[in-house]
């Protein structure tokens, strides 16, 4: 009796353990924190009919006929947009057991259950937002293989890590138009993000309509700013997705744009005009008047009324205080309110701004800079600068979202976002009453070097594997299977609409004027910008400036470059597939070089395809000395060694990303370890 | 002085062969009547901006300000919107004489003149279409070279050869819903066309709202069909861009969609459902009955009056006659009025018809079938049938546009459509008066086959050759100019939001599965729909089948195999080139068996991606053979023979284009011709 039990228990261990094998290999990101694998397989055609039960709302009839859409965008299969009535007919039944919060808000269950059968799918959870959640993975599940389109069948049960998964856009550096943001919302449900935070005003633009103070977008935006109808369509889209918004208007600094049309709002002497530049600026509201707070007051009132959400962001950072130091009636006031610095005058600011917000019915968020002990247990801190600071924030009992490693215009890989976990470094010793208030994180995508044609592919794929450490559990790491995923769902993104793919042939195109881009397209795919700052400080951007050059089309990953270092670290396996691949790229200067010469965009991209000939040329006859049985000579490996440093320097601020593999490849070479 | 004047004329003539040439090499589509080039170039870049002169309306307004637009996304370039007030700063400057016709008419002036230096463009056209035509030339104009973006000086004086230069879209046998109309209506005036003929209603669907016979778009469109708000944007829209809707109301044939909501309009007795087939059914409008005439009174009534056009298309075509022959009371009213057959009670019925039409202020354009002498002169007979009964249309003094030879589902080759002129054939012995009867043409795009996913495919950049053929004079011909210059307008259509580029990979990544779709890339590049009827006759489509094979993928006309076929034509001058083309073809196989074994719907692709490994073959050992210097022998002829016969039969609707041009290849190695 004992051993059989025991025999059971092994058996189900060893059914568990397959399934989980087998969860890895479905193309589900985030992965659910349960998935079993159980046999048989829902067949997906012309047939399938989605069914609602339980409580219904037109959030839910919309997720229905969304994923029918997109189910058959996906597949090319018609599928007519009505509900099937009865459940028992419908191949997939979206059972919800009650309404969700009325403003969704960071306790909102997002939690769900996901029973496929060969015979039927079936998506249980308590609110209308975990349903989204739910026909997401469901919409990933289903794959074509040589049977057709189906979905496996699977029991997963499902709840996010964290309740703050957000992406913030800034659209004011660069404007972007609604349409941007609701492709990004599309996409951010796919993957299961909750918070848009919208980056509204900075230096170079306003970028909302104020009804109360309409020189500020009149005079501040260019033109360029969302209605208020506007963002009320916004806000539908977003609440039918899942998606909170949060509003950001940034004070006291970085609010140039401000004072074009209330110069009186200054603490400088103006006269002002948006800035064009990227940085930090000297303009920053005057915390001493009391017109000051009354403005704000009323503007505050008027976007707090707009957005529903519970928390407002109101910047807060990088103040560079040199108003504050030099008109004399605030250095007065500083002194009279026995101020010792800057600092303590935005304190003050923030003390008087607190109320404020919270009149108007609001939360606080604001980054590092906002925080003081004092301040109610209710607000929330956006670090940008790391988990230091995060972890103390936490100790000390407040709630915090991270931001700080996520940054998407630093141009990393995904794997290097991937690896950011809100509760690491610093994070990871809290205790976890301590570790609970830090509520999750936020993508960010600044956008002082992107435009509304590759926004998306600065912010995309990364954030998918940014959203899958938000959602995931912590135990959920594997790069290799992060990458393999993420392909899939890529891919998936381009259906809804996204452009990261799409906008860069049409870039290449354009960079190769009436040439064909073809050879632009192999020198493209293995380069990358070069990271963090290091674009900024190369040259005088503006937001004046043309973005249409190549490091504007090259992605910020190489998805070929980093495919080829893995074949490299096999190389033995895959000797003639990496051959064929150098040959590509040492012969396509042929062709390459006169597309460069005649398009003046190009030009500067000369010496890229020239270290691109060379290094293959390199990696060719590392393969050579390798296939000889013979260590290269030490003279020869010191000449690649030279040639390959050389081809580590950036050129018109691209980076050549095989270098790395081929160095790898002279290196074995030179221990000619055949 | 005599030979002075000679000597004038010498270079004047010298100086105009050679503007001529240089025209030549400009990417303008269609051609101009006539193109100087001058010295020098206008450059463009950031400080652009479009000035209005002389009359001045929205329309106007509208077209600088949608070019200001495009040519800053084609050039990445950021340009302000706003018009300068001053002509003497703006870089272009459109001038128009005065207005166009309330309702533009075939009668409208198309003509424009452009002149642009180095210090400016100015645009003169005595109407606002003619500064719409004239703004695509400039457009056109500008581009990318070694000193950045510009637009040559030159004189360009310009109008049309035919006044109506058409394209019909089938919106009836698949939907289209209005983005992908007003896509290709931004495509057509690119190219200069000016006439949408919107073909709304067929068997398979009705596809407009009728107010007065709601059952029409309840019960017999599944709810695909424009509403009148709809319809109106979408006219809005077209004169915007010089384009002209004319709207088919298909009968007494073609017309099952009809019975479905008022069966009693049919000959036949019921009951209807909406048709899911492709082909020529029975449904038929009674003409014996008043109340018929009493509905259409009521449903052109609806037409006329919403579409401005002063033509109402009615259709008329392959009408069977079965429910004619076999209602017996519509055999005695037959009998009764003398009608021999019936053609004779069509007769009747179009001269039923015609007074209705006329009554609500319209022209009756109808097919072939439709005319008779003794039809009022005003009528158009659109031809499907052919130059032939054109030409005998235009004898008999009536107006007529011709189809034939331009029907886009036969997925020609862009030269195949190029080279019919609706001149041409029986039409080219035409006194001129008689020839002047022939308005022009219509690109037709029927549905059967596509979808709003691959319909842009199949009309572009096909259609783009075929709107030369109508605006630009009867000697533009030369086929290498016309592929040249179509491969810079079919990318500059990419810019205006067509899909025909875009949606092919997103195709092959559905096709491939969870795999790397690049191998398929490969055979797709090089594979063509078969041609004309024979898809459909080769399975039963229906409007419910799923349209996502690769034959829906695979584009009309394989640019790959045409630009391998040139450079198998000079082997001599391009063996390196063609080597490396087999080589590619060659090895694709090996990562493209797994993938089309993995998924279900590339199965039947296997047999052409044999084919392509063993073409590629047998072209690489022709080349050996080549380069030997000694004839291949008869026997490796005659067995390679064979292969290519083989490799020529088409699988899974698809043909292997590379075919042809290596068979050049096998042959030149038999002659040994080194």
């Amino acid at each position: 009796m004992k051993s059989k039990r025991l025999m059971i228990t092994l058996i189900v261990a060893l059914a568990w353990c397959c399934a989980s094998v087998q969860a890895q290999t479905l193309n589900l990101m985030p992965q659910p924190v349960k998935a079993e694998i159980g046999s048989g397989r829902l067949v997906i055609d012309g047939s399938f009919r989605v069914a609602l039960d339980g409580y219904i709302e037109p959030r839910l009839e919309a997720v229905a006929a969304r994923l029918t859409r997109r189910l058959s965008l996906q597949t090319g299969i018609p599928m007519p947009a009505g509900l099937e009535a009865n459940p028992g007919k419908a191949a997939l039944v979206l059972h919800c057991d009650h309404a969700g919060e009325a403003v969704q808000s960071v306790r909102e269950d997002e939690s769900y259950q996901l029973d496929v059968t060969a015979q039927q799918a079936r998506l249980t959870a308590p609110t209308p937002v975990g349903v989204l959640r739910g026909a997401e993975t469901f919409l990933q599940l289903v794959a074509l293989d040589a049977q057709g389109f189906g979905a496996p069948a699977i029991h997963i049960v499902d709840r996010p890590r964290f309740p703050w998964r957000g992406l913030t856009i800034d659209v004011s550096r660069h404007w972007m138009p609604a349409e941007v943001l609701k492709r990004n919302m599309d996409a951010m449900a796919t993957v299961k993000l909750n918070v848009l935070h919208l980056h509204l005003t900075d230096d170079q633009g306003f970028r909302i309509e104020s009804k109360k103070y309409p020189k500020l977008q009149e005079l501040g935006s260019d033109g360029h700013f969302y209605s208020q109808a506007e963002i009320a369509e916004l806000l539908a889209y977003a609440r039918d997705r899942g998606i909170r918004i949060v509003p950001e208007i940034e004070m006291p600094g970085h609010s140039t744009s401000w004072y074009v049309g209330y110069p009186g709002l200054a603490s400088g002497p103006g006269p002002f005009q948006i800035e064009r530049k990227w940085g930090i600026f000297d303009p920053t509201l005057d915390p001493t008047r009391e017109e000051t707070y009354e403005f704000l007051d009323g503007l505050i009132g008027e976007v707090a009324a707009v957005f529903p959400d519970e928390y407002l962001h109101v910047g807060g950072d990088e103040v560079n205080g040199k108003e504050w130091d030099t008109n004399p009636r605030i250095l007065e006031f500083k002194k009279s309110h026995g101020m010792k610095d800057n600092a303590d005058l935005q304190l003050y600011f923030n003390g008087r701004l607190l109320p404020i917000v919270q009149k108007h019915g609001k939360k606080m968020v604001g980054w590092d800079e906002i925080f003081h002990p004092g301040l109610p247990k209710d607000i929330v801190v956006h670090s940008w600068r790391g988990p230091e600071s995060l972890a103390q924030t936490a100790r000390l009992g407040y709630m915090s979202i991270l931001s700080n490693g996520y940054y998407l215009d630093f141009a990393l890989a995904p794997a290097d976002y991937y690896r950011v976990d809100p509760l690491g470094g610093a994070a990871a010793s809290l205790a976890p009453d301590q570790a609970s208030r830090i509520l999750g994180g936020e993508a960010c995508m600044w956008s002082e070097l992107v435009t509304p044609e590759n926004v998306d592919s600065r912010i995309w794929p990364s954030t998918a594997a940014i959203a899958e450490r938000f959602w995931s559990p912590r135990e959920v790491t594997d790069v290799d299977s992060m990458y393999r995923r993420l392909a899939i769902v890529s891919r998936e993104l381009d259906w809804v609409g996204l452009t990261h793919h799409s906008s860069l042939p049409l870039m290449l195109e354009r960079l190769a004027g009436m040439q064909a881009p073809d050879a632009l397209r192999t020198l493209a795919d293995v380069l990358e910008p070069i990271k963090e700052y290091k674009r900024e400080n190369s040259r005088e951007y503006t937001s004046l400036s043309a973005y249409n050059r190549l490091v504007d089309a090259a992605r910020p990953a190489s998805e070929k470059a980093r495919a080829f270092s893995g074949m490299v670290d096999h190389w033995r396996e895959n000797e003639a597939t990496i051959r064929r691949q150098l040959v590509v790229w040492r012969d396509c200067q042929e062709s390459l070089a006169p597309l460069l010469k005649s398009s003046a965009l190009l030009q500067e991209n000369a010496p890229s395809a020239e270290d691109l000939t060379k290094v293959a040329k390199a990696g060719l006859e590392a393969l050579d000395h390798l296939d000889s049985g013979r260590p290269a000579p030490q003279a020869w490996v010191q000449q690649q060694s030279v040639l390959l440093d050389s081809a580590t320097k950036p050129h018109a601020e691209l980076m050549l990303m095989i270098v790395p593999p081929v160095r790898k490849l002279v290196e074995e070479a030179g221990k000619g370890s055949r």
